[in-house]
């Protein structure tokens, strides 16, 4: 099916800003609460969001196999699990009714009032009911910089890395969108002399910039999804912030792994892209060597050259950029972490997330967590309001922010952002 | 709120055979598939289901606040977010219904034929639309066994696991209900003396004796539960088996902990026995030292006295009981690993099941796992067959089975029971 909705000369009758992230090339999806707190799946274009229940409901998208309340849901679960062909003639669709030359919806003043909302007239939800999250390792950076400073720097990668995505799984619960605050964790952190363990608010909360997609029902228990197919069953992208307290991490992880110096709180971005969307900024990845089993060979450009930011804003004063990264850089592709995680038999469902893990690139600017950027402390990171970091303190707001671009168009991921709030009284 | 429905003394005008897991005074919750194909929320006593949906169509829950379609539901979620004293009055009133001299129903010859079937008349479905799993590793005498065959005899226990209630987050979409085949899992493991890692059927297909702990929705995303009242949020319980390739996790597990090597299969116990039905049997746990954190001190008796077995049976041939064990051994409590989980912040959803970790013993013959019980394939299990297994077999089926028993009354879970079908093609 040819993706219409991706052609980069293509413009619409609402107004998009420049260097907007959401051009009518984007066409992202979401779910809002309206003015009148009604809840319902839409998306942007521009500062525009679009109710597309209502749109349903007037017959815009006749024509297309959907159930009469596929988009008046408070998740994109169902829709999501409608599959590639149907979000492809949706997706085409809305650009079709948005586009200049179209005067459809476009002079039909009744239809735009029910259709149409600014930004602050919605209020943005979790898009999807998280069914498994899970989180990978795939930066080869990442997990060289953490195994220097955690374990051995001359065997910084474990044996296992250059084969396998390692990943394991995470909390779906404590997953929460853009703009919902954080509250420092409170836990247990290693001994000191006394043998004792401390207990008390982490002193070591970080972020981790990642990006996670949402795959739709794939295998049955059992089956797996073989790699050429893999991309069949991802539907879309975020921002996501594993949110971590590396003294609580540091003390719990052996021999089982992370668990509440992570699963407290992450942060996405609310709107999906979707890999669609993606599609123009594919570029190969890095080589991989030794080269994988059968199982996760790969063919093509199986990397998306996505720039990623990460912010930190104290409260009340001006953002700094903290690092920048980029979603080229993963070792691992997602391709190859979906077909690693079904291999075995185990099954996928609709709304299912799976996080990159933290997306460092080669330079010291390019790392994606605080505990690297400041190498765990020893190198405090200069702000612009003249404070330092070594990790992030109450009242902080941490941002990340994707896009990608070429000459002629700009498809990017909004803010994700939340800010730290002071632990509760223990 | 008195638990009348415990009363030992009581006995129901339905027919309960000697020995069953499920006399009047057990009253577990369960979802099943009636014979024209409507899935319901039920009950069971003796060898009888009751469809808990049709007796409150019929009125039969007069006087206790319940929504119409609480129990016509796929999952017991909502009917667990409606809380303790909703249970309690729910179990009360079902407990008197059935009681020997309560004529109401006795005596409804049509009431009966609509709410009352045989075993071979339904098919059990999952209880629960499991949001997140979690998985402890409760057992110091499993801790240890682990600990000795993979690291050091002498320093078995990691030096965190005295202090907390080590747990992971496992895979909700794999869980299934007894009697689900499960498909021996494929995957990598350690490389041999050429570098590449192994690809193929796990060798060590193995089964973990455990409980699991199905929650209600209790704190927003921020708060934690205190100690005292964690178990105010424990719905009940169900036999757990945390199927596991050996091989498969011992060459992916570090740093990250365990993945494709458990997420393949649970196999769970269809009927969630409540908490409130095992009251009569709590014993004191064992003791604890070094003290825990004040966040982890518990009051009174703080563990459940369930006699636990796994039995192997090879395809066309006798059950062989392989371990006996008991849940009263775990070192950490349901409510100390509730606590800790929510310790910094993390939110419990309604629906959300915990794993104990494999239960094992002090003897050898209480070890609940294969790794234990051959001692990683050192001592080969004998069958009543006249075979014997290091590992699970392609055919064998892997029953777990629990009770609760003093001189009055005996509380059971019925059978968790899953057959190992070989691997697929590669």
């Amino acid at each position: 099916m040819p993706l219409s909705a991706n052609n980069p000369d293509r413009r619409s009758w609402l107004d998009v800003p420049e260097n907007s992230d959401f051009p009518i090339q984007n066409i992202p999806f979401g779910v809002f609460l309206t003015r009148d707190d009604i809840i319902t799946i839409g998306t942007r274009i521009g500062d525009t969001a679009i109710d597309l229940g209502a749109l349903h409901q007037l017959g815009y998208f006749q024509g297309i196999e959907l159930t009469d309340d596929i988009f008046l849901q408070d998740s994109l679960n169902d829709f999501i699990a409608d599959g590639r062909k149907t979000w492809r003639l949706v997706r085409n669709r809305i650009s079709e009714i948005f586009m200049k030359d179209n005067p459809v919806l476009r002079d039909h003043e009744e239809h735009k009032t029910r259709v149409l909302f600014t930004m602050d007239e919605i209020e943005m939800q979790l898009p999807v009911d998280v069914g498994d999250y899970t989180d990978f390792y795939a930066s080869k950076e990442h997990a060289t910089n953490v195994g220097s400073l955690f374990r051995d720097p001359e065997n910084a990668l474990m044996p296992n890395w250059l084969h396998i995505p390692i990943g394991y799984h995470g909390r779906s619960s404590s997953i929460i969108p853009s703009g919902t605050s954080v509250r420092r964790p409170v836990g247990q952190t290693k001994p000191g002399d006394d043998g004792v363990p401390g207990f008390g608010p982490t002193k070591l909360l970080d972020f981790e910039l990642e990006m996670a997609f949402i795959t739709t029902a794939s295998n049955d228990l059992g089956k797996r999804i073989p790699i050429d197919e893999a991309e069949d069953y991802i539907f879309g992208l975020v921002l996501f912030n594993d949110w971590s307290a590396r003294d609580i991490q540091a003390w719990e992880y052996v021999p089982l792994g992370p668990f509440l110096g992570k699963n407290f709180a992450s942060t996405i971005s609310p709107w999906i892209v979707t890999l669609d969307a993606l599609e123009p900024f594919r570029v190969a990845g890095p080589a991989q060597d030794p080269k994988p089993l059968p199982y996760l060979q790969q063919q093509g450009k199986k990397n998306f050259d996505i720039k990623l930011q990460a912010i930190i804003k104290p409260e009340g004063k001006q953002e700094t950029v903290v690092c920048n990264s980029n979603f080229k850089y993963m070792y691992w592709s997602m391709a190859q972490q979906l077909a690693h995680h079904t291999v075995n038999g185990c099954n996928v469902r609709s709304g299912d997330m799976m996080g990159s893990g933290t997306i460092s690139g080669p330079t010291k600017d390019s790392y994606g967590s605080m505990l690297e950027l400041s190498w765990r402390g020893q190198n405090p990171v200069p702000l612009a309001d003249g404070s330092s970091r070594k990790f992030i303190q109450d009242g902080d707001t941490v941002i990340l922010r994707g896009y990608s671009q070429n000459d002629k168009i700009r498809i990017g991921f909004g803010d994700c952002s939340g800010k730290v709030l002071p632990a509760r009284k223990l």
